[in-house]
């Protein structure tokens, strides 16, 4: 088979999208236009999976209960992780803003079955946790097809998971991966929201690799 | 800041990417231009990392005594994974060619620091394993600039991933992650390799999202 030609200049909007990839906290609350996240999932399920195994399970959370839950549950473990820091470390935790959830239209959660039938277990015998990162390139296929429509995604992790799984009534061999606020982000920008508010900034060290 | 404008065929030609995209294991021999592997490797650290901790650490593989420790790892595992199948299931296995170990000119072994300082522990207090979610999003990056530039990757997992570590002498607390095959490969397709062969196919159930 002939692959599409995959131009130069598409390659350099690959960089810039992946460049604009936000981890977003603030977004505007008009919800997206009907078709829009349908089809953003559609383009997730396109992610690898070991063996083929298609491993993610996506959980649209319209519920306000159910939200109200993730909330709470969201408050508490932000509460914890502040109530761990000191100094001035906790004084800039304190004014950080880590979740989207009161103004994000769209709420997903994300979890893998992690011993599915499909793919028959090939490739995971060895690493077992194969399954998980395939639901996890899922997610993250979400957030580039989502980004390049201009959408932003934010992945709130500051959960206790055995918390969030219990507030969406899921079955019970799946395993809680994240919580995603989705919807039209406030504004947009090239460098993380933790580097702006001077939190961390990307090491150069990184970019060096290793060999062997 | 205003973000660039990602068009309507844009969005497709992602679309595109993401379909044909493959988990390669028939590669030609021919290594990569020179600035190629480092340009996919500089853009996969572009990837989302939670609290901006980067946990990925590559490693390029050129030595042919690692390079074979790796390859008898496979070769036991592949060996393990058979034995443990019976009848047709088994006959069908090995017929499957699991990885492109002997052929692709560049192998990259992916691993995540896990407890790094970087990121001063923020998103990970309630769920640790994001940090290794993280490392797994910048090989998919990784794969997704790679195939945008018509390089193929393949991700062996049937490794033990303890041998996998040892073999390739890097710091204890770094967890194996992947051990990729990089280069052009044989051909191109838009179906996976293992729904061509008969072993899985994906399932439109995988397209309906759950309601809560």
């Amino acid at each position: 088979m002939t692959a599409p030609f995959f131009s130069p200049s598409f390659q350099n909007q690959l960089e810039q999208l992946l460049i604009w990839r936000r981890d977003v906290r603030h977004f505007r609350t008009t919800p997206l236009p009907t078709p829009v996240l349908d089809e953003l999932l559609e383009t997730a399920c396109l992610a690898p999976s070991v063996g083929l195994s298609e491993p993610w399970r996506f959980v649209l959370v319209n519920d306000s209960r159910r939200r109200d839950a993730i909330r709470q549950n969201f408050m508490r473990s932000n509460t914890q992780e502040l109530e761990g820091r000191e100094g001035k470390d906790a004084e800039r935790y304190a004014r950080l803003k880590l979740a989207g959830l009161d103004d994000a239209p769209h709420h997903i959660a994300v979890f893998c079955e992690t011993n599915p039938k499909q793919g028959r277990g090939l490739g995971r015998a060895t690493m077992p946790q194969t399954t998980t990162w395939s639901a996890v390139m899922a997610i993250h296929t979400f957030w580039l097809a989502a980004t390049a429509r201009s959408v932003g995604v934010g992945w709130v992790s500051i959960l206790n998971p055995q918390e969030a799984h219990a507030a969406l009534s899921v079955e019970p061999n799946w395993q809680f991966l994240a919580y995603l606020c989705v919807g039209f982000p406030e504004q947009h920008a090239n460098t993380p929201e933790l580097e702006r508010r001077g939190w961390e900034q990307r090491n150069p060290a990184r970019r060096r690799w290793i060999q062997r």
